[in-house]
């Protein structure tokens, strides 16, 4: 089916940002609920989004199944996927992840740029890869239908990841680092073993991912897709844009600190630069959906992988993905 | 549909307990999963239950809707109910009860015993009547699918509930005080308010409930059935059994006391008798609840009757209660 997924955001949000997802086209998104929450304050984010599910319904709704993005396609609707960039939401308590399945949460980073108690950051000087709990926790989420997502991690925990996971995992938002050698892209190691074991990476449209950052161009991001989806295989891209339209700066301080430091940190930026960077022209909001279908077909891809890239891939990895695993372990064999 | 359903719980649960719900034809039973517990604590109640649900999938699961009901029996096995007798789940935030009807909590008592932050207790004192917050809290429920339960509060409150709430709201577990003049039995004046207003109750085995306490007679409690029915109308009532099987003592004092005082506080006890007091040999547990069919087909109630108070009456009310509110006010018109 033609749909259109994004598979990461964290919009400031509004009915205006709502009403741009509709112009947009967007199906489903995946929005962040915690950074460094606790169970209990993300918990909180659960019940903000309860209210704009019940302010905007003609807009939007909360998704549970990869069906849910068919309902909001037929509807007219966008369906919003819950999920978590650190494991902070199910704190140091493994049946926590359960209680987050039937809230909604469908993806979780097993870290956020630091250690975790389950997984090395990227940010760190050294990964000793994945740790006794995060190992158990994989288990768990494979179990009831959470999505490993190695977005901020380090390059041995994502592998390690991909390799323990017996269902496909995901990086929802990072591009090459052969690309743009960002700390927060990966590296074609990590790319191969997240793919080859029927996972999914999503590009990002976040300046600091970008070649040229915010001077990027259409052109140049849909040839990276290009070249990236040749070399590993069209059917496990998607876009994970990482837009975090109209968010004040102390946001990104939030997502940086946390409480972990008394700060500054300045992540991807810098002290001369430490706010969000401007998008790039031809990615502003999610009413520039539609124009990177147009690029993505502007660099060779046929109308069939366009649709694959905008948003039928993440689809059937959603599928395949949100609901209790299959019995004994055909999952990987079905593959 | 024939069925069995116990709208009262508290068990100390272990295979034994499911194996005799089976034994005993129960399609489905309301299990409290807290009584002081904060939101956080009652969440880890949960995931006690999902762990019984994994170890024993083919005697139990969770419910969440009358159909769960029929699937139940269907299957051969028990939906569990999960719901609180007091509101301390929610603590002070109201945004709680849409994440506990997801979580699966069909009921909630507005208070147990004492006074809360939303209706009296009924061994308070005095009683003023719902809150300021309780008067919200009923609507909330209302909107998203949670009982209204009021088995342990005061006469004012109860009646209060019943009036404002839009849908019928339960007392799970008590007995008219005319039988038996205990504290939490309910006079006619607030058995007519929640039965006027379309909503049940479910008659106790807890001796302190019953005339002749652990000494009362099957005959002597189906008498009393028999009478509340005539009043009332049979369609209004069903069995909460208020099972409290294999419990320590130490858990009727946490019922009790929670963390409100240094105690003692005997509640329905006595410092002579500060414990759980034994069954009646009538109703032991759960493989007892054919008896009580019989018992109130011997008092004069004809098969569709008895099929009724069983659990058909029940089913009904779940089928009515538990999802989202009907558009416009429709539902009380509905009765």
């Amino acid at each position: 089916m033609t749909c259109r997924i994004d598979a990461l955001q964290y919009a400031n949000w509004s009915e205006k940002v709502f009403r741009q997802m509709r112009a947009g086209g967007l199906d489903a998104v995946h929005v962040t609920i915690a950074y460094h929450e606790t169970f209990r304050e993300a918990v909180a984010n659960v019940e903000r989004w309860n209210r704009w599910f019940e302010r905007f319904p003609d807009l939007i709704f909360q998704g549970f199944t990869g069906d849910d993005v068919r309902r909001a396609r037929a509807e007219g609707r966008t369906a919003i996927f819950l999920g978590f960039q650190n494991p902070s939401p199910i704190e140091d308590d493994i049946g926590l992840v359960e209680v987050w399945h039937r809230l909604g949460a469908r993806f979780m980073q097993l870290s956020y740029n630091n250690q975790s108690l389950l997984a090395t950051g990227c940010y760190e000087a050294e990964d000793p890869g994945l740790t006794r709990m995060g190992r158990e926790v994989i288990a768990e989420m494979n179990r009831v239908g959470m999505v490993v997502d190695m977005s901020h991690s380090a390059d041995r925990s994502t592998i390690e990841a991909a390799a323990l996971s017996e269902r496909p995992i995901a990086v929802t938002h990072a591009n090459p680092h052969a690309w743009h050698p960002a700390l927060r892209n990966k590296r074609d190691a990590v790319i191969r073993a997240v793919t080859e074991n029927g996972g999914m990476m999503g590009f990002s449209l976040y300046p600091h991912h970008l070649k040229d950052g915010s001077a990027c161009t259409l052109g140049s991001f849909c040839e990276m897709v290009a070249r990236t989806a040749e070399r590993f295989g069209v059917r496990h891209f998607g876009i994970g844009s990482d837009l975090c339209q109209d968010q004040p700066d102390s946001v990104v301080d939030w997502m940086r600190t946390g409480r972990w430091t008394r700060g500054p940190d300045y992540g991807e930026g810098s002290a001369a630069a430490p706010g969000f960077p401007p998008q790039p022209a031809f990615f502003r909001d999610n009413r520039d959906f539609p124009g990177l279908a147009e690029g993505l077909r502007a660099v060779g891809f046929d109308a069939e992988e366009v649709a694959a890239l905008m948003g039928g891939n993440w689809l059937a990895f959603f599928d395949a993905s949100f609901g209790p695993r299959a019995p004994a372990r055909e999952v990987r064999a079905a593959e």
